[in-house]
């Protein structure tokens, strides 16, 4: 933790120099004071934020029910113009909350870059790619190859979108389709972003047949490029061994995992082996909102409980597996941290709040047990993406909250009208 | 849930009616229209409020470390002034939560008292009663004794103040003195708090000779009063039945459980025992904040992965365990609920926020779902306690929140620099 820190940027937005005060540059640039704490941009490893249109629909019903009743049959009726609407509000919730990366798994995903970009967001795009009725996951795999083929693996101001892939997952996918996926992935150097392990019931084929999925994706060769495993919850020591020997990184979702009864992912074993491991949150329409901060304080309770160990995350670990954890997650090393050479997305967090009565005049790890466990979203006022502002003083600069509000409400309240 | 629900008080702060709008009496008194959803006042229902001076301290040491190395020293300096400083701060984090009533157990209870009585909030007190170096049972039981005759049960505007007794725990006092307490508790129809089976490692001695806590508390006389046993983590079926068969109410602590590495307390058994459970937040020093929403979650989300079933605890489950449920965890009957007879502790939440967009309405248990796992404390606008207002528009109203923030931060500054 640095005190009277400054943060240097370039006209296009990367950190030039991040330091303390006295050792800064010296350049003619405006200056902007600022007496709370800097943090690096806070990155959502996995999402499907376009469902905020979805929240809290179908109430508790079981799992099962509320997809096959609710969700699907929702999302049937979801209109590209939906998916932007849902998009800019999930980017709305996640900028004020100090998210200015998230790992988006969603189909209409020319509509979230739009929103994203609108917003003033960054985000990896991983348009789904499944076998169900309905769809085709040949078409649904060329039109990725073929956006990237065209934009670039990134692209707009900032280089705020990234295309990846998003095979859904070993149910959905047959082997071969996973295969050809990640081939055409590693060729582009992109991103595949794939559920794995979520809950028992849904793998017990892909088990039966390989042993497990971690198991199956090596021999569907699936590794080798840039692999993230979403979820990755029921792991044997083979499994994460096979992981960490491939570079696969985790999302770890546990508001997920533990609303939905799916289990409890493996974070010390995951960490002490190294694997590269980010934090998500998953759907706003199962979790059912998109802070991130709340996902990183579960992170470290439900490890802590798991294990009966309450030394086996400490604030910094958490804080660092929401930023730099969740950058390496995503095979990225320009954001996640304020260093020089990595975009400038930073989040300036206020202490006018009873959780910051001492102030900053206090130790390093009390400052940041506070932040992590008793602040965290409602502390945060400003927000910046590749340098630019996109929250102040709690509010969205780009987009008008009320109106995202109000479009988005209207989605929903056409779907349960129907 | 109501939807134009109409609350009518008399002049003391009770509701004399709560129902729809076209049932209302009519009446001549002054009428405030609200948008939003209304709630009664959420019951933290096991707090040491006045710790919020303690926030962060020790960052992420191991538990007797901190408790040794940082907390008990620290609490060794505290004056009574620095209590009411405290605990001023935590009744403003509270209010502002739609928190209105809170189970303290602490020591200078007298300022805990005339904090909590400054920012308009309700407590139940349980000094400190305790057998370790530097303190005398007797002379601390005496003195609740005393305070109790004098002012009696319930006292001040509102009866905002009601004084128990709080025997730490089991291994903090020897089996005569929870007899001897218990029994005074009973005289006086006074609410006894304690510590039950919250880690393993502490009752080591007392399970080994009376086979577990609930059943030392047997055998000790505790029960046939009202008892509330916070924590009760390492619970068996057979103290579950104890505990149901002599009305023994439970405060679940799930936050606190988790951080601390303390262990999974079996909400769906104790519920289905019949046993009456709130929701505690415990100590600020350790949890870290008063946020009684988030425990809420955390109930709901541990419950869930703890069985491996998303239906055990419902939102509307949840939302009831906060308000009705902690009523019945400190056995009283005049709060958390809005009926008439019971004071107006009443919360209003907002609905201009990402989460609502879809407004209100939707579907009940859309509604239920979104205020529980999306919404909570952030969207708290208006509180107010037997009828008085004290948060409007999220800031306390009889207490100035930076003041308090300021005096809350001098004492920490203090001892951090003893
Ligand atoms: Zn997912
Ligand atoms: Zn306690």
């Amino acid at each position: 933790m640095l005190r009277d820190a400054v943060v240097d940027l370039d006209d296009a937005g990367r950190i030039v120099h991040c330091g303390p005060f006295h050792s800064a540059p010296e350049h003619p640039g405006p200056i902007r004071e600022l007496t709370g704490i800097l943090l690096p941009g806070l990155v959502n490893a996995h999402a499907h934020s376009p469902m905020t249109v979805l929240r809290g629909m179908g109430g508790d019903l079981p799992l099962m029910r509320w997809l096959t009743e609710v969700i699907w049959p929702a999302e049937g009726r979801l209109t590209p113009s939906d998916v932007y609407d849902g998009m800019v509000l999930g980017s709305v919730e996640m900028l004020r909350a100090g998210v200015t990366t998230s790992a988006e798994m969603y189909f209409h995903a020319d509509e979230v870059a739009r929103a994203v970009l609108d917003t003033g967001a960054r985000a990896v795009l991983a348009p789904a790619v499944m076998d169900v009725p309905g769809w085709d996951w040949r078409k649904m795999l060329a039109g990725v190859n073929a956006w990237i083929d065209a934009d670039g693996l990134r692209s707009g101001p900032g280089e705020r979108i990234e295309v990846g892939y998003g095979p859904h997952s070993a149910y959905t996918l047959p082997p071969a389709a996973l295969t050809e996926v990640a081939a055409e992935a590693r060729a582009r150097g992109a991103l595949v972003q794939i559920h794995v392990a979520e809950s028992l019931p849904e793998d017990v084929k892909q088990r039966e047949e390989f042993g497990s999925v971690p198991a199956l994706l090596e021999q569907a060769g699936v590794y080798g490029g840039r692999v993230l495993a979403a979820h990755s919850v029921h792991l044997s020591d083979t499994d994460i061994a096979l992981f960490a020997a491939n570079s696969v990184s985790v999302a770890h979702c546990p508001g997920s995992n533990m609303k939905l009864a799916s289990g409890i992912a493996r974070l010390r074993d995951l960490r002490a082996a190294g694997v590269a491991t980010g934090i998500g949150t998953d759907g706003p329409a199962s979790n059912d909102d998109l802070d991130l901060w709340e996902d990183v304080r579960l992170a470290g309770m439900l490890a802590r409980v798991a294990t009966l160990d309450s030394t086996v995350v400490k604030a910094a670990d958490l804080l660092l597996l929401a930023t730099r954890g969740g950058a390496d997650a995503l095979h990225r090393t320009d954001i996640g941290a304020l260093e020089a050479g990595r975009w400038a997305d930073v989040v300036h967090v206020g202490v006018d709040d009873p959780a910051f009565a001492a102030g900053l005049d206090v130790p390093d790890e009390q400052v940041l047990s506070t932040l992590v466990w008793a602040a965290g979203s409602r502390s945060v006022t400003d927000v910046w993406v590749a340098g630019a502002p996109v929250v102040t003083e709690g509010e969205p600069v780009l987009v008008d909250r009320r109106a995202a509000q109000e479009r988005a409400g209207k989605v929903t309240g056409r779907l349960l009208s129907a």
